[in-house]
């Protein structure tokens, strides 16, 4: 896939937002994506805004350049293999060799080559049109909508805790930051059976939360040590802080946020409490899928509200906003 | 036990060392430990100055006051149950209530009401005599020299993380800071039959753990990601740095210093490379006598120098030079 390009006199050119230098903007002269031997071309139908994208546009991920955005659900235009043609589609952003001993041994999420869509060297789906290889596609379900199908990104990311560390049903769990994400990782942990405990600094971030059934409180009221396992959800420093506050000893603390760069981090705590901390990114798509399509995840309440592609700078303006909820983009 | 006396009509006074508000002092009329009910009075024959010592004169531990030291190996001289006395010793350090929900679920080492001996609430060993709780002492085996046994401490220190995280005989494994714990933890992880290379600042911190037999490397030349599992065993902010840096994206970062404080973390490289960090503090003793034992961990090459008691504030200046290995206290 090419980049950087914004003429092309093979096909009408298409409207996208682009980071560069740091700045964001909308274009309506992005060349078109042309799709490797392996990639499909797919029309994006609906896209999420997610704090990572709000950090990269500060300047997260050693500046990239392109196209932002990697949440999304779309319909394949063009693909190698005809069956593909038509179908709705989400996808997976790791974009690995396949072939390297990390991609063997790890899988794609940690190829030392990879292209990462929207975030390393890929352009993104705040675009018209998108390309990736078939091996990162998967298929929606009919009944399944836009607006729900366009979560499995970030409910994928939620699952990886899942798939990292137990999530015992008797467990004290917490979850700091009841944001965007934090919504989903309390919505994920709770399905172990036990009280997720969703912490926020003020009594208007635990409005939503308490919608969704989820305990609720604030997070200066809990004494030290009160946690099993502790999702640290913020991305910030105050949040980091507070959550190796409220996670016991031996207990464990989940980094799920997007940290831009350095933080301080209480070292005797660590190492007296001997906690153990883990880092959590991506992870499985075809889980997510079948929460949502089963019902057991609620987004329809996480979603704050709808623009135009053309609009889009506005959208994350919106979007990074303090305790709002997720932003869709909709290419018109 | 009593602390902070310095006067008893009714035994004579002991030497000791002392730390009073940052500051350490050699007194000779120190009053003897008044063992507990459950508890036996224990002559010292050797005791180890350890890098927590050298951090708590520093003011870590939130101030402590009393008898400095915990690596010992002693004697008993008066005990609840009277086939104790004449027996040579070693002795864990954490005091707990062992009735409590952390003590029954999780070991002594965590219990919240602990005292630790000469860190937190509890004379330590740099002393003629000190009191513990015959449910921490275990017999040294008769053919186990003193300046073997008073390794017992440490050797566990760098076991328990064998009991914390899989060592395979295959994995990659980096000890960053090849000093007096450094060099114990790397001989107990090529117990696992793999390559462990010890990791310094200088070709002069090599020298040792080459001589041991364990392969060297200055840190600096090794390229991100080298490693699977590291071991971060120097305690300072520069060392935490390049252990993050050295190990793989999925691999393990074991954090065995003590820490005084906070520090700086990578936190991008933490989350994006789903990094596991685990602090480790204490472990088990009964394998590290059985080492000992056995020979298997060398630990005559690590003994700097044997001062008497009377010389501790010399003692501990000496080993906080860099590059020091284990400095051992007689009480004479």
């Amino acid at each position: 896939m090419a980049m950087g390009e914004t003429v092309s006199s093979q096909q009408p050119p298409m409207q996208a937002l682009v980071v560069a230098e740091g700045r964001l903007a909308y274009v309506q002269n992005r060349v078109r994506p042309r799709p490797g031997a392996d990639e499909a071309l797919i029309r994006v139908r609906l896209a999420g805004i997610c704090s990572t994208d709000l950090e990269i546009v500060k300047g997260y991920a050693g500046g990239f350049r392109g196209v932002l955005g990697h949440e999304f659900v779309g319909e394949v235009v063009a693909a190698p293999a005809p069956d593909w043609v038509g179908r709705r589609v989400v996808g997976t952003i790791n974009v690995a060799c396949r072939q390297c001993a990390v991609c063997l041994a790890d899988g794609p999420e940690h190829c030392p080559q990879r292209t990462v869509l929207g975030i390393i060297n890929r352009d993104g789906v705040f675009a018209d049109y998108v390309a990736l290889p078939l091996a990162n596609l998967l298929p929606v379900p009919d009944g399944l909508p836009d607006e729900v199908a366009v979560f499995t990104e970030p409910l994928a990311a939620a699952l990886r805790i899942r798939e990292q560390v137990r999530v015992r049903p008797t467990a004290r769990v917490a979850v700091v930051g009841p944001g965007r994400l934090g919504l989903l990782i309390g919505q994920v942990l709770a399905l172990a059976g036990g009280q997720v405990m969703m912490l926020g600094r003020s009594e208007m971030a635990l409005r939503l939360p308490a919608q969704l059934g989820l305990p609720t409180g604030l997070v200066a009221d809990f004494a030290s040590d009160s946690f099993d396992l502790v999702v640290e959800a913020t991305g910030n420093a105050e949040g980091l802080a507070h959550s190796l506050r409220l996670v016991r000893p031996l207990g464990t603390l989940v980094m799920k946020s997007t940290f831009a760069g350095a933080a301080t981090v209480d070292l005797t705590k660590l190492v007296v409490g001997e906690i153990t901390v883990v880092g959590s990114r991506c992870g499985p798509f075809a889980p997510a899928l079948r929460l949502l399509a089963r019902g057991q995840v609620n987004v329809s309440a996480l979603i704050e509200a709808t623009y135009p592609l053309s609009e889009g700078v506005a959208a994350l303006e919106h979007a990074s906003r303090p305790g709002v909820r997720k932003i869709l983009l909709r290419p018109v």
